[in-house]
């Protein structure tokens, strides 16, 4: 029996993070960190409630896992996160040298990867997971902000 | 009379900054945030102390500066700080679209300049103030350091 604590399975749970973004007004981006199979930070975009450009899912995940995990190095774990990483998100990878980095969709104007942010050489990257689903909801975001306006 | 709020004047005061990081057993660097010759914010790194590779001194200042400000971007606003920032750092200045960032030390390694770190278009940049005594704090730091081991 196949193991139902996949990638698809932590994007889920991410992507949930990013739909309590979404109903707080703020652009939706989710983000949870996982070791051994368990779930052991989460965050969502709070920038906009917080005043703090600061406060992306990523960073808020990164401080939540290392405050669990008592040490600053995210060994032996994964992010997953339903928008690539931006510079800021991605130097902050850097410094946790995280094991393994799991994105939604692509940013191909602000990512880290499209921007070429060093990461750290433990550090292994793949993309993709859930990614229709994840640029769906910034989609229909910045849609009914339009329209808002 | 020459106004005593220059470059000069408010790295030194990022420098104390970085002086109560060396006190604390941290990588010695400090920032101060500034607008209209006025200290808004200030910040030493604290990664140790408080086990977050994002706590470094920039990151607090800038989440510091937009909680006085009431406001996530800091317009007029410049960050002395005694090292150049990291490229999570580069990336969350860049989200802030600060003014201007002065710094003392050069990072040949991991500096936000030297690794191409992209910051916004309205965000000027000056280093080499208080270049000497920045780099001198770092370096007695990392000798004393080395002693103790």
């Amino acid at each position: 029996m196949e193991t139902i604590f996949n990638d698809t399975y932590f994007m889920k749970k991410a992507l949930l993070e990013a739909e309590t973004a979404f109903n707080k007004g703020e652009i939706p981006v989710g983000a949870v960190i996982v070791t051994d199979n368990k779930i052991i930070a989460r965050g969502h975009n709070l920038t906009e409630l917080l005043n703090d450009v600061t406060a992306h899912a990523e960073m808020q995940a990164i401080t939540a896992a290392a405050n669990f995990l008592g040490g600053k190095y995210l060994h032996n774990c994964t992010l997953y996160v339903t928008l690539e990483p931006c510079q800021m998100c991605g130097g902050a990878l850097y410094w946790s040298q995280i094991s393994n980095i799991v994105y939604g969709a692509k940013d191909a104007a602000r990512g880290c990867l499209h921007l070429q942010t060093k990461l750290h050489p433990k550090t292994k990257v793949k993309g993709g997971v859930l990614e229709a689903e994840s640029a769906a909801l910034l989609k229909r975001f910045f849609i009914e902000k339009r329209n808002l306006n």
